[in-house]
């Protein structure tokens, strides 16, 4: 018998009960069944975000989401500041560029974060930068960055947005979309919100549907005028993605009964007990401000991390995340996201001790767990 | 208790076992596990296409299949024929107009179907034209095009590709891709394929991907120059809609089980027992040339179709389609697609008999059903 533990930083485990309402029958969606379902999760969503706006839902990934803030809102031959610190802005840089779009950005070593000062100082220096393009958390890197600092900053700006893919970090560090003054957020369903891949969601401010009136960009699956007007009738203007919906509901459900802001401190705990582990053998973290998403860490050197990642997946039925790019087979990371607790923090380091060992590397077993278990001692119960 | 019916063309019943598939934990997509899951239906797919192309998944309902057909393959200025018999011809003309693209339309009365000779025509006025864009079955009508013939006519111009929105035709109606000649055909998840809906499907000709090669519209999300080297290699550009491609592994197999041929009779053969029923009766067909996805026909006046189909599906449990645009309240649409059998037909038909009768209509019980059985009863055993 071969147990299954996921803890790679999405897709993540989706809860047996949000599994099983998935599985129920398909309902239409043209009925006031499932608007009242889509009702109920519309106004969810607004309090996992923190805000009055619409969280409009797409049937599509993060990245149909991510791409959806740029072309609904940004124009050809607009300048736009992109935080370049890990696989994931260099997507927001990708996107920017496939639509003409002319961009700077502050190029982070991999695990670094971005500096409020960097930012504001691009600003003063570029006052007619149209967006600031962000990750809330890089999943690449495993980097959290100073979301509400930054928002603050552009805030009081009429002709800038700050634009945050918060797709590993809505729902893990507590997000005020309106207080902090983010003008669009984007996030996915395979992570925090502990669904299946294929559902996104996107939030815009009033200063962000401003842009929206002036954007050129064509669009037509993504376009955001659309959703606005068929979502405010709790409809989507193309076929939703029924089940995800569904399961949404239930998801949002567990979110509230456990409290938003213990599913913060949730994710917060096991992220610190995780660098806790790993530091007791003395691993180095890879990002220097950590995001409680996912913890990554430089394997030792001995290791071949494709390999090691690969047998611990195949031979002990634990699935990490290896590296990517120039970190591929030289780092893992290890999640704490969605429909993770104590046990599977426990699990994802013990399995790590024992596989190293099995690996030739010699490490103290236990140490890591031990370490982890005393922060988590105090969080349960 | 109210048993629940889904007899609407989309989204359609999903077979328990898909339910169940579906319902299973989570795997991580980056793993030879889910590659082989994916080479499998993507293998499976190719059947059901009759092509030796790659189909390409795409996360994202029908609608972002047609823009990728669209953005990936023309240009601004371009000349394109759109064949406008309905709402999604509708939807073709304006996908083309979102992108600039000149579009000429054959306009056909809702419910007829379009000539080849009409296409034949029109090429030989404008030999420019770069696409013909047609429905090969128009939901909104359930009118079948013939997709056969116009591909024929199609296939020997180098410069021009013929486009067909296979959503509800592909998997219901024989599709023989690369023997016909079509250059492009996209389907989704919810219909024939008895998936809920978030997945979608896009295939293209040897001479529609010469096409990408010279198009410039930018596009991120629906490159499909990306997805068709990463597909290639058993994965995604982007996460896939993981549980519902492992939900598509069982649906083929279901298909390869039932024998496609018995597919394709299965809905021919429910299709022409409705319309024998509806005939019964002296309802009026909408479709001339009628499509095996759905049967549409006209209410009798004294009926508010709005009022009926709610009706239907609140009190009595069984949900069909209304009309839309200018049909709306005036037609009733009622599906044969996907997991639909014979007793599905019955109870569509017996229903609405009984229906018409509780909202005052005269009509005797039964005469449709009858009408039915004359059919089906060779069909069943």
């Amino acid at each position: 018998m071969l147990k299954k533990y996921l803890i790679a930083p999405g897709p993540t485990p989706v809860p047996e009960k949000v599994l099983l309402e998935m599985a129920k029958p398909v309902i239409h969606h043209r009925t006031s069944e499932f608007e009242a379902v889509f009702a109920e999760v519309a106004d969810g969503l607004k309090k996992v975000f923190n805000t009055k706006q619409d969280v409009l839902m797409l049937a599509g990934s993060g990245t149909a989401a991510m791409e959806a803030a740029v072309i609904n809102t940004l124009n050809p031959g607009d300048t736009v500041l992109v935080i370049n610190a890990g696989k994931f802005g260099q997507r927001w840089r990708d996107i920017c560029k496939t639509f003409d779009i002319n961009v700077s950005t502050i190029d982070m070593d991999w695990g670094c974060s971005v500096k409020p000062a960097q930012v504001e100082e691009f600003l003063i220096s570029y006052p007619e930068t149209k967006a600031v393009l962000l990750q809330g958390s890089e999943t690449s890197t495993t980097a959290y960055h100073p979301v509400e600092e930054i928002a603050k900053l552009i805030k009081p700006k009429d002709d800038t947005l700050f634009i945050v893919d918060g797709i590993t970090s809505i729902g893990v560090h507590e997000t005020k979309f309106d207080e902090w003054g983010i003008d669009i957020a984007v996030t996915g369903s395979q992570k925090a919100f502990m669904l299946p891949p294929g559902l996104s969601f996107i939030c815009l401010s009033e200063k962000a549907w401003k842009f929206v009136e002036e954007s050129t960009i064509p669009r037509y699956y993504l376009d955001l005028r659309k959703e606005k007007i068929a979502q405010a009738k709790a409809t989507t203007a193309y076929t939703p993605t029924l089940s995800l919906i569904n399961g949404l509901k239930v998801v949002l459900d567990m979110f509230f009964e456990e409290g938003l802001e213990n599913v913060y401190i949730r994710h917060a705990v096991n992220g610190e007990a995780t660098r806790a582990a790993l530091q007791a053998h003395g691993f180095k973290l890879l990002a220097e401000a950590p995001s409680n998403a996912a913890t990554g860490f430089y394997l030792p050197e001995s290791i071949d991390g494709g390999k090691f990642v690969k047998f611990m997946r195949e031979q002990i039925g634990v699935t990490y995340a290896g590296g990517q790019d120039h970190l591929k087979g030289k780092i893992m990371r290890i999640s704490h996201l969605g429909y993770h607790d104590t046990f599977d923090t426990i699990t994802g380091i013990s399995a790590l001790e024992m596989g190293l060992v099995k690996f030739g590397y010699d490490l103290e077993l236990g140490k890591g767990v031990a370490a982890a278990q005393k922060i988590l001692k105090d969080y349960i119960g």
